[in-house]
């Protein structure tokens, strides 16, 4: 077992030297930066340091160039001094790598240091007249068309740092929740059902010549019978949820939606949690309130929470009003205060619309209709005018325009007014980012509701785990790739339920971006799919 | 703005009591039977505690019951002491809310306290005549037919939260990396391209009517052009880390492979890495060293790694020998272990397995032949022989071998002995579980591997973001799809190289499941999709 020990070269490995590892005095800018700006951070003045980034833009002069070089770990460029010789082969957009001393500047210039550059050398060139980056303003269309090389905007490298941010401190959220610790699951993408029933999902099929090499009429499925892309996580989650009690996902979810908006993706990373031994909205609502109100608490307590909120935009983020820094702080506070958030029943938030209308002067394109559920124009006027930009709950939808899976409301009406226990989350400004509801987890109802939903199929029954005959079920119906669903029902089932909070739509909402196209780097939608 | 806060009831929302938020006295198993175990934990003991779970089994007596109840939080069940009153409908799989006083037990019990039950509410019955899950052995295959069962057996339970606390512990692994932090992204799923050039993909169409709107020959493609799931995101991660630097990823990976193996499925989660300004293997290789290291070492110090070392195992995981525990401690301690994994390149070991085969009696079905790359069996041959049962890096596999994207071996020799500058990485018992290369990062070089790939289209060229005359590319050549990756290489291209690491695998091989298809609760693979 030592002798391989003695010497890897034995092997045939070369020992050579790493720059990544021998480097030690490799910095990143954002250490770099901050030990100028810090007084707890370690001093770096008058040392030797080196630092590995891209060019953002270079400034030749007779005596001296000046160089702003960036390593996307920090908004902020540094900034180099070179000689003109040295500075000779730089141009913006190339890769290099800098050693130099770190510096004091004279009082009143924007920096407090700059890098005194002793040795450069250009690892990547980048031609200055074709580089699509440059330092200057780029509408969002335009980078839209790049998105491979629109992280090399500041903006967009921090939009990138502050996801990787909040990724990490949900790990913290939901794991400091007062109630219980909740496990992270990874449900599955391939599935067999269509959660909303909305039908608007995407076929999975082997690209190879499978389907070819059998006649069209009895195409073998790969997985024995059709398969789609998931549009939501829920069903899986009460599977987990049933065992686990408390579990979440942060999971990429898919509608093949023609919806040509700012708030629509194909593909999207959906945050969902289900608990178990829930058995009134309060639960979840607060759930929701606590998770989104500690998230920004966390976030806005590193780096990259405060450059969202103070860096500078030149317009990329297509949120360029010129107080944009500031209503993007007031979002925040809204969000930080301790002030609950409202509940409203969904009947009651009818008449307080209908009541606008009638006495005060409210006006919509699509009049307010207990039957028709809310418009878009509707949400923004319950939260600006009913609840004064407040976040809002609203309760209780009216159980027809629901899917198959959600329980009652408590005291829900019959027949045609019969409710739901669901809420909508709603936010200033975007409206919906939340949909939740408890789930109906008795065998006979959700089979009665599925009834309703025609996803109960007559034909033969397929033979469940442990039973032929299966229980609320006549002998001619089939519940087919939802039987596992329903069984969830049939052994300890408990009162649970949970919600699907849009990921993306929060990090444009806490970054102050407004098209849910230029928060994801390589967004897909209907036509588009670039890269 | 104060109007909505002085009573919620005016919005027609209840104020009723929630049992989540009310039972201030719920505690969660996990809590509970620690607070007997350690001793700074809280005490519980005399004290009236609530707990919901499922039950395990029950055992009636005549003069009293014993139950077995689990929440979910500990692989430990929680024993309760009832009447024969109380448990008259009391089932093996029943979900029950449960109140008692926590009493310490006489001396020579299995456990050292149980719940002296004053309070027990059926929930969620079930009946114990056709529910699947029993106190008692289950064969693996067996449960793997009822997938959103099986989570309710003790160990694949305890499976679930051990993949919770390695996705949680991996976020601090790559922001303590000392060489610099990583940021977490999520590439995306839906691609145009093949990174393996393996074809083995899957297609991703709408389910809805699009196709047949229009005849055959001319199928509109929904993304405008034809979509496949991801088979890799390393090309994306290339993209993010030209900014970023140093990039990781955990993400969903598909592959249409109809291998009927333990060691595949077709849709996994891959925990990617890329690391820019990176120029030779030993960043790359130190780094997976790192990770496995400390990953290991970070989750050995909590519940869920402690669990699985220690945890009584009925055979469910299909690692069922005597001393299983033992074995899989030892797996561990060699992770642990400061030792160094040795590094060896390709054609050395090639040679040290000829010598083998020659000297000292070693046969294998397949002859070991430096242009035929390496079996099963000699990877395990060289693990286990030539390594002495330690993890071993192989790196420089002929180019012949590699995908397109590979930068040469510093010296490696040419034609048709040259080799590329990657790696894998051999665990014992599971052979690789990582595989890595620095990537070629020059352009004219990229383009001229492409055309050895016949990945460079005939054709007329796409116009290229800010130049019609793409570089390297002869008039008539396209690169198609992949000119996005190669325009990576025009501007500001350093030295870099990244790695996959199968995170099934490895939770497999940390938690001791000999098939990955039990490591996964809704496993997909060739013919299955169940749930």
């Amino acid at each position: 077992m030592q002798t391989w020990r003695r010497s890897f070269s034995t092997y045939g490995w070369r020992l050579s030297q790493s720059s990544f590892l021998s480097n030690r005095t490799r910095l990143r800018c954002a250490d770099l930066l901050a030990s100028s700006e810090k007084k707890d951070a370690p001093s770096f003045e008058d040392q030797e340091v080196n630092v590995s980034g891209l060019i953002r833009s270079v400034r030749k002069q007779k005596r001296f160039a000046f160089a702003e070089i960036s390593d996307g770990s920090t908004v902020q460029s540094l900034q180099a001094i070179l000689t003109p010789d040295q500075a000779a082969n730089l141009s913006t957009g190339a890769a290099i790598d800098v050693s130099g001393v770190w510096k004091a500047c004279p009082p009143g210039k924007e920096q407090t240091h700059e890098l005194q550059v002793t040795k450069v050398r250009v690892v990547g060139e980048a031609d200055p007249e074709t580089y699509p980056i440059q330092k200057k303003y780029h509408s969002p269309d335009f980078l839209r068309h790049i998105p491979h090389l629109r992280l090399r905007t500041p903006f967009n490298s921090l939009l990138a740092r502050f996801r990787s941010e909040c990724i990490y401190q949900l790990g913290h959220v939901f794991r400091s929740h007062p109630h219980g610790h909740f496990v992270q699951v990874h449900p599955p993408l391939i599935t067999s059902s269509d959660c909303e029933g909305a039908g608007e999902t995407f076929s999975v099929t082997p690209q190879s010549t499978f389907s070819t090499e059998t006649s069209k009429a009895e195409t073998i499925h790969f997985f024995r019978s059709p398969k789609y892309l998931t549009v939501s996580s829920q069903l899986h989650l009460e599977a987990y949820a049933a065992e686990l009690g408390n579990v979440w996902a942060l999971s990429p979810t898919f509608r093949a939606e023609k919806s040509d908006t700012p708030r629509h993706l194909s593909e999207f990373y959906m945050l969902e949690a289900e608990v178990n031994f829930a058995s009134d909205l309060h639960t979840l609502t607060n759930l929701v309130e606590y998770l989104i109100r500690d998230l920004t608490r966390r976030v806005s307590d590193t780096p990259a929470g405060r450059e969202i909120l103070f860096a500078k935009r030149t317009g990329e983020s297509g949120y360029e009003s010129d107080s944009s820094n500031e209503n993007l702080r007031k979002r925040w506070d809204i969000l930080l205060s301790d002030s609950p958030w409202p509940r409203v029943t969904y009947t009651r938030v009818m008449e307080m619309l209908e009541d606008a209308v009638a006495n005060h002067g409210a006006s919509f394109t699509f009049q307010p209709s207990w039957a028709d559920g809310l418009q878009l124009e509707h949400e923004k006027y319950i939260v600006d005018h009913l609840f004064n930009g407040m976040p809002v709950f609203v309760t209780d939808y009216p159980k027809k325009v629901k899917p198959f899976y959600m329980a009652p409301s408590a005291g829900s009406s019959a027949a045609d007014r019969a409710t739901v226990a669901c809420f909508d989350l709603l936010l200033p400004e975007i409206s919906e980012i939340v949909g939740g509801s408890l789930r109906e987890h008795r065998l006979p109802e959700l089979i009665q509701n599925m009834r309703e939903h025609n996803l109960v199929k007559k034909g033969s029954g397929e033979a469940s785990p442990g039973d032929a005959a299966y229980p609320s079920l006549l002998p001619d119906e089939d519940l087919g790739h939802l039987q596992w669903y329903a069984d969830l029902r049939r052994w300890g089932s408990a009162p649970h339920g949970g919600f699907g909070l849009g990921f993306d739509r929060l990090i444009g909402y806490l970054a102050g971006v407004s098209s849910i196209r230029d928060v994801v780097p390589f967004p897909r939608y209907f036509g588009r799919a670039d890269c």
